[in-house]
């Protein structure tokens, strides 16, 4: 079988594989930049592999595979004009390299390139894979959607939180795995199972991510950490914060959400002891495993036979210790 | 046979059909706004009519003219964007009405559902329209690009606004007559031929529509006429004037160009002088018959029976004749 990072090889080799027009230079430089920045293709490496749950011959997964990651890296585009993000992965990002509209026209070029590369899966599983990339893909709109709209607003429940981290995060990575076992042979329960092991998987991943901007080493974590705090962003941590806090608590966290200046070091102090004192990171810490046991139980629920699921139990793991 | 006008009342009717989620409102009340905008809806009529040249069952092409509508409609709110344009069709764009990154991500939302639309078409047929949407939708993008590369420059030759016209505008048109074709049972020339006259035919129309800024009576096409000569657009008139224009009256013309203040009446006045000097009108219109008289060609080519034709060349013949 597949491991993770035979899968990351085959499709960073298939990306730089990939024929772009030259001209207009302008609209396709920047998707050749963007895909050229170091990552580590996650969503299109479980395509494979949940077509390798099912089948040894991963091949009719590389399109779709590609796909996904084109149509991920379009959201990344995008995200970074709306987000006003001046970096990504390290480096600039298009629009501030280039600027807002040539940032805007690639990402279009891009989720067309998209779909232009999961045309070419093979005729018997485009028809159903097609209706799991749409909806997916206008799931991830509306998580972004519930990302932006959440920043106006200090009542965002738990549930409404979670919900866009599906959205936003974890559908992707769930359709990865879906579409990946239909391309396989897989039926309709067993990959229904596959997106639901994707689905907890990747909202435990996104909380995750939450809290390694708080707690993470940023030697380690490769972002400086707490950047979070500082731009007042609703992570699980701050969420049930808001929730959560009375007293003079609430009155403190409102107070650093409310300033706009600030010392950035005092402030993220303010707020981490603030998320101390009520207990955040072990509550969010429970809300991670929960997700992930769940992921697993899904995982278990495959009517494969065990070793086929190996290295999906080994990505989890890896996934879930992650320390970046 | 279906009329243009049959075609369009049945592309409305199905437009207000069309279901979109409630929530996240901010991404789907932009989207329901610009599909409500009063529209001619040209291409899509033109999906269902090159349809009817081969199959008095339409129905089949019901949702591929949805999708390039959707589409159509997602290029505007993108190219507002970019463009700066407060207002369309009358009423405020998107991005002036909520804001720009409500006008990106609706803008997305609206390309995912096109596809998602044109996923609904017939599976004989889908699999033969896949690329020829995915390479158009490139194409326009490529188009709005040179587009906004040109904007910077004073040296685009005729060749290079053709094919800018060609990519931005006509290409759509002649996708929406060739999707329709192959999904109403014609062959590759068949389809082929009725791309070449859509692609001629919307040439033809996007020159005609640089005339009519200069030229027409602004109480019937609806803008205010000059509007391309105030902006420096790029339009036929004024790369052919840079290209011809000598001595004084090219220094005249650079004057204008180069004026960030003026008096908006006296900009007009003196290049539409320019313009009658170097007789441009009569070279655009000798341009325009020309690639009308190509599509008039194409259609002729069709080995279809002549009466099936009818409904295309009156709409051939409505295109070269409006005034606005």
């Amino acid at each position: 079988m597949y491991s993770l990072q035979d899968c990351q090889t085959i499709i960073n080799k298939k990306l730089e594989e990939l024929q772009l027009p030259v001209a207009p230079g302008n609209l396709y430089e920047p998707i050749r930049y963007i895909l050229e920045l170091e990552a580590k293709r996650i969503r299109p490496a479980l395509v494979l592999m949940g077509c390798n749950v099912y089948s040894e011959d991963i091949q009719p997964a590389v399109f779709p595979a590609l796909a996904i990651e084109v149509f991920h890296n379009f959201t990344l585009m995008h995200d970074d004009i709306m987000d006003q993000s001046a970096m990504r992965r390290n480096s600039p990002t298009v629009h501030a390299k280039w600027n807002p509209n040539i940032a805007i026209l690639s990402g279009d070029a891009m989720l067309i390139k998209a779909y232009e590369l999961l045309s070419a899966t093979p005729a018997k599983y485009l028809r159903g894979i097609l209706p799991v990339f749409n909806q997916t893909a206008l799931q991830v709109c509306e998580g972004q959607q519930y990302d932006m709209d959440f920043e106006h607003s200090y009542s965002v429940s738990i549930e409404e939180y979670i919900r866009m981290v599906e959205f936003k995060t974890a559908v992707l990575v769930a359709a990865s795995l879906k579409i990946g076992a239909l391309v396989g042979g897989a039926g309709e329960t067993e990959s229904a199972c596959l997106y639901a092991f994707g689905r907890n998987l990747g909202i435990a991943f996104q909380l995750q991510d939450d809290l390694l901007d708080v707690y993470s080493d940023p030697s380690v974590f490769g972002k400086v950490s707490g950047n979070d705090i500082v731009s007042n962003k609703k992570t699980i941590l701050l969420v049930e914060a808001l929730d959560r806090a009375r007293g003079n608590k609430r009155r403190e966290l409102y107070h650093w959400l409310g300033m706009s200046e600030f010392n950035r070091e005092e402030k993220i102090a303010a707020i981490r002891s603030i998320y101390q004192d009520l207990e955040l990171e072990k509550s969010a810490n429970a809300r991670i495993s929960c997700y992930h046991d769940l992921a697993l139980a899904n995982l278990n629920t495959l009517t494969i036979a065990p070793d086929r699921k190996r290295e999906l139990l080994a990505f989890s793991s890896y996934l879930m210790n992650r320390k970046k």
